[in-house]
């Protein structure tokens, strides 16, 4: 049933696990994301764009104690966000040096778009990713 | 600065860590989702609607022979896919249950959209969420 699934318009959140979520939220408040949603010890939600990046403590999340299936995962994560085009791009790069986050690595990819990636304070590999690197 | 970052369309990749990725390929090719790359012993990459969803050996991801930053994760991590309606989310039902996969949870939000839950075969926590739940 390859490509024959129903419709799907993409992914709508992604989540990190952070030790600190106290950490967590100042380092993404301070790259300007909206805190959308908070639950003392367990997460932090911020919007990221027309999705939601969920940030948990993962033993809290492990422990399953609401309505919602239980997760958690340690060590580095990753995920993209989708910038619009190259001037966004830009714009990201200044202002990821305006907030001292270092970019760990920089790449332009084989059938178009560019990458900047780095990393939040648990480690985990973030990319900021232009359209056009998979075809769609 | 908050809610002042550059453009930022949304997520655009999400990973999920797999023991054992020719098992993870089957149940996603199953579910009919299209493989867009692999590369053995490390991941494989699947098509989600305008998105990517990413699989991988999180041992092979965290060598980082190649050009790409090192990350890799343990235990089951959680991701969301949108659905554009509620008929697209019946039909996903329909879907799962035809593919003998389980439906672990199901819920409607406060602000409006339902979730379907159910588990990849390294636990991870996949939702099929129609648009609303956020507000945007």
């Amino acid at each position: 049933m390859a490509g024959r699934h129903p419709p799907l318009g993409g992914i709508h959140e992604a989540a990190l696990y952070v030790d600190d979520l106290e950490a967590a939220e100042r380092f993404w408040s301070r790259l300007g994301f909206e805190a959308i949603g908070r639950a003392e010890g367990r997460h932090v939600f911020f919007r990221a764009g027309q999705d939601t990046l969920l940030l948990f403590d993962p033993e809290a999340s492990l422990r399953a104690e609401g309505e919602v299936p239980a997760h958690g995962a340690l060590g580095p994560a990753h995920l993209a966000f989708d910038v619009p085009d190259d001037a966004a791009l830009e714009a990201w790069r200044r202002h990821l040096e305006h907030a001292g986050v270092a970019i760990e690595r920089e790449l332009s990819w084989p059938r178009g778009g560019r990458s900047l990636y780095f990393r939040d304070p648990d480690g985990n590999s973030i990319e900021l990713i232009t359209r056009g690197s998979w075809g769609y």
